[in-house]
């Protein structure tokens, strides 16, 4: 019942604060027998890594992960695997400011309201830069991934960014990794481009929604009722950090649609049961269709901005406070790659799950 | 780690198929001293009953529960609370003719083709009778939060149904309990009478939009990281059938915001930091502020409908299916007392986790 | 994290009180697909009946179990299994004597102190009648087990009442079932009777050790480092009433060993590795070595005797407390069925986390 | 359901082989503001370290522990602790020897067929230096304890070495530090220096009996039913090494008792209630009752000895295999301050739970 841990079988367990010594995931559960070295968890970090172009925060992390345990002449043992992060970039000095203002927006109060002492130096353990960690376990899920089930493949992508949408209709898969927004439409990416320049010269900040998507899973993953698949992946992406929202297939807007409008209709295809449209997201039930699993989250805008804000300080007195220094104008951009970590995650963690209590799908239609 | 059990300290277990002899709730971990009897668990499951007013279900339950453990001479003992519902009114005749088709929008494909064995009668598990066990459960939780921490108050209302949203403007908390759809404002419920009706007779469905509020709730509940107060409301609300999505205060809506717009600026009230505002949605970080704690959750339109949908059989055959018998043109107005329970458990079991590991907040601001 | 929940995957939750309205067991993560009936639960509770011989306690209990759910068309569905047992003869007047007085190493007294209220009507919760609920479970663990893996044998028996040991150059499996304390040594089993009587007539009682072996069980199974096989059958069998010790293998007596008497000897069969001896119990590093597995378990003797002890009330007065009514000269005998309940809980538990975790052995000799 | 990781409220994950770069242990949900610093968890891991003494392994190793997360300001923060140790002294070429043989009485052969691949130098993830990482953690707990409950005494000795026992009549506590074995009796620890000499000359090795005893324990500690604060502790020490057997109170000798001779009589004292005697060992009902708890348990001989075993190669030829290099006669020794380690992380525990749970004791005596 560990608080900090998250997972069924294949269970990541972080740690570390955002100017400790480290930060780190304990993971616990990867099956044996998984090819995996420091390059190919380095791989995917290097996608999260701030400082990757101009709309990103500018610390300079190197983000360089290490393998403590868990793997042995190129392989997984099945024992736990310690990724650990060392902190090299932390200008200590652009928080020192803060250290008995509470920045609104942040965690920095009810921290301090229920522990009695937080490290304030970066926000501490409610920095963002414990997602390095998820992402660096995520590398991990998707390498076990690779090696269980190779047909998997699991994608996240912007889709909003502030009151900007995209337009489906221009939906390009190949565009998620040609822009600095890992969105999948070119006019969206050239748009946001501009507007993104404008709040970050105004010190200002908006949110956005990621998609993360999951294409290739078999049917029949997921354990109704609380360990069902959507159950799971809502605790995965409201985890973390500046997430509001969770939706899985049409989401907020199933509420709208009528019965009929809703309804994914059920045919024979080759392979076995087709469906004429994926509202449901890939999950009936809690189990997955065999249909592209769809999820999206929104991220809060950072309260980290260039204008000042009320608050108080530790002994309660009214002040202000403005966040000098680093500043994100859009904290949504790096929550890509930690969508699609978390999504990694729950999709391995459901396939060892299914095997275990059920083995292989006992029911066969045709 | 079961997979039908949900919560740290105070775990709730549910059991039991719509069409077997008996559903109920096994609740661990209830704090002793609890004033209880089967009247007051009975108030809270009334609420939910089908058959109250013309909207929902015509199905006549009698959902009279039972404590078959937990608790001696009027008060939890700490022990296991058993909460047994027998099944009386079923009505098998209305699904013999789906034995072997797949509803559309139902898990009953999914869980087909998971477990190779599924009871088709009445979704078997996969029913929404299942939520009449975290209803008493949910009464259960009421009753010791009012024990525990007497200023809470838990409580749902529908803001939306289909594409009808409420007025906040006219928002009016004594309405809830005054209309059938448990809406805060006095002509939403005029309008979505005639709305609803129309959808009935013409054997069509809605979704709904719920919004659960948690007032009185003290400041520093919630684990970190994966223990969120949000994490674990997310968890519990997506859990329930049907939800498509779950928002905490802007919810989705918080990606279209700057960090200007969403900030709650902090300021010192008589008792305490005061907010200027609650974007949040009562959760910073993960855990509570000590302001309301607002959550919403999208259900979808059931796929019971009086219409013909395309489907398959067992043997993979193509053919055509239409639900008979009862039919819920909304069935999210149910799910309001379902998502008062979940809240109810959260709660509850936040404040003893927090008790737990914290003992009582130990930071002081003033 | 339910106290009152044990296992990971094959995962069983208890309740009731000794003279509650019932007690059972909430089983979940039974694979679908076990052939499973109320008969052949009742098989197993039956072995456990008081009252089946006149050496165990004369309380008259039908001990009936009815499946209130996850089962369908006579198969499991993978959903909770609901067994209860309503508690039909209590005898309440037995009891009344000791609403304010705390039997002596009985639970009474920790109890009442931790959580401030207590069904004193035999021991409530804490009472002995808990086993029933596991001996229910235990017996659906063990079909399952037959689905899954039909060689395994789980079979328990007493090596020790009192003082007296079995000679283990008597050994003979088809004594167990045919005697009252299922001994395998004919012998013994007339010796015990004699002895007691004796401490029936004379009001006391005695301790025992019971040993529990599962045959047949495949190498592989658990999962270090705290989820090792003995580190879980451990914890199942101390969690036991009245159990004070565990022993695996060799047990405490494989402190006085030397290295060299100790070692069990690899060499190759013709199915793969054998074994010279089995001192391990067949367990090395926490993982079953496909040998037999042997736990042995040590039970107190009941502390309800009829003999005056002294103790004191609630309001803190010296007083003194005999037992009248039912009593137990041997509680050990009755835990014959629990341990091999226990074991086969564990046994089916690991068959699927290793299955879940691993798949299959991956490592292969020869 | 980590398998790596043990404990409800406080729960500790250790990770790391014998030979990789590091291991460690993730310690969740330690309690703020525990004054902690490195030094003073290497107070305790010095106790462990191997070549302290002529009679342990001569396997130099630094053992020195770095904090790499959670603690701020020489305090925790109650957000994970990440304790390191680095791995320095090796010596692999002691191993290489046995990269295709399995060392009967170790965990070789069975990690070989579950995991299909293991880390064969020293052991791997088998090897008992996992237990530094427990002893650290252990440590963390022992300051927690000081902080919440600092009445809590913990301290182990062993009571029995090989055919050898303690003499209970010359029991002194001031002995245990006072000689390399922690016994507390000054006339074994010479006699044990000579036996040992000869064992360790021989190249022959013994088991060990150690207890740990919890002074100054609240009663009211302890969930039932399965939660039992006795449950806790057998698993704890079954999960170590080469452990066989666990006892509390009287253990597996409570079987040869009378109820008479067993019963621990309860009387009135100053501050509550009191007891005539401890055959419970502190423990009722799965309960602490304020007395002395004691815990025993046996760790087998090494099987690490300079004699020749025969086993098998993985190819399944037979072969003969001889440890050389270190070698340790008597493991046990160092098994103290592991168990000792133990019953912190499960006296802490349990005292967040029972709070968690309860809060303080509901029922007064007197």
């Amino acid at each position: 019942m560990s608080m900090n841990s998250f997972g069924h079988l294949f269970r990541i367990t972080t740690w570390g604060e955002s100017h400790g010594p480290a930060l780190g995931a304990t993971v616990d559960g990867c099956p044996p027998g998984v090819p995996i070295d420091e390059a190919m968890i380095q791989h995917w970090l290097d996608r999260r890594k701030p400082g990757q172009n101009k709309y990103t925060t500018q610390r300079r992390e190197a983000d360089e992960v290490k393998i403590l345990s868990g793997v042995f002449e190129g392989q997984t043992t099945g024992t736990p695997v310690q990724l650990m992060i060392e902190n090299t970039d932390q200008r200590s000095k652009d928080y020192g400011d803060i250290k008995d203002k509470f920045r609104p927006g942040h965690a920095d109060i009810t921290y301090f309201q229920k522990y009695g002492i937080r490290d304030y130096r970066g926000g501490g353990r409610s920095s963002a830069r414990e997602t390095a960690a998820r992402v660096a376990a995520g590398g991990l899920a998707r390498e076990a991934i690779r090696a269980l089930a190779p047909n998997v493949q699991i994608t996240g992508y912007m889709v909003q960014m502030g009151p900007h949408r995209i337009d489906r209709a221009r939906f390009d898969w190949a565009q998620i990794e040609q822009n600095p927004f890992w969105v999948p439409d070119a006019r969206a990416a050239a748009d946001w481009a501009d507007y993104l320049d404008g709040l970050r010269k105004s010190g200002s900040s908006v949110g956005a929604v990621i998609e993360v998507v999951a294409r290739g899973v078999p049917a029949g993953l997921g354990a109704p009722v609380y360990g069902k698949l959507d159950t799971d992946l809502a605790a995965a992406m409201m985890s973390i950090n500046a997430v509001k929202g969770v939706e899985i297939g049409e989401g907020m807007g199933a509420a709208e649609l009528t019965g009929e409008a809703n309804a994914d209709e059920i045919f024979m295809g080759q392979n076995g049961p087709q469906y004429s449209s994926n509202h449901a997201g890939g999950i009936l039930g809690g189990i997955s269709t065999g249909q592209d699993i769809v999820v999206r989250f929104a991220v809060k805008p950072t309260s980290s901005i260039l204008t000042t804000r009320k608050t108080i300080t530790k002994s309660g007195e009214e002040t202000e406070i403005i966040t000098k220094g680093r500043h994100d104008p859009c904290v949504g951009i790096r929550a890509v790659p930690v969508g699609e970590a978390m999504m990694a995650c729950v999709i391995l963690d459901h396939l060892l799950l299914h095997r275990g209590q059920i083995g292989a799908n006992r029911g066969h239609i045709g």
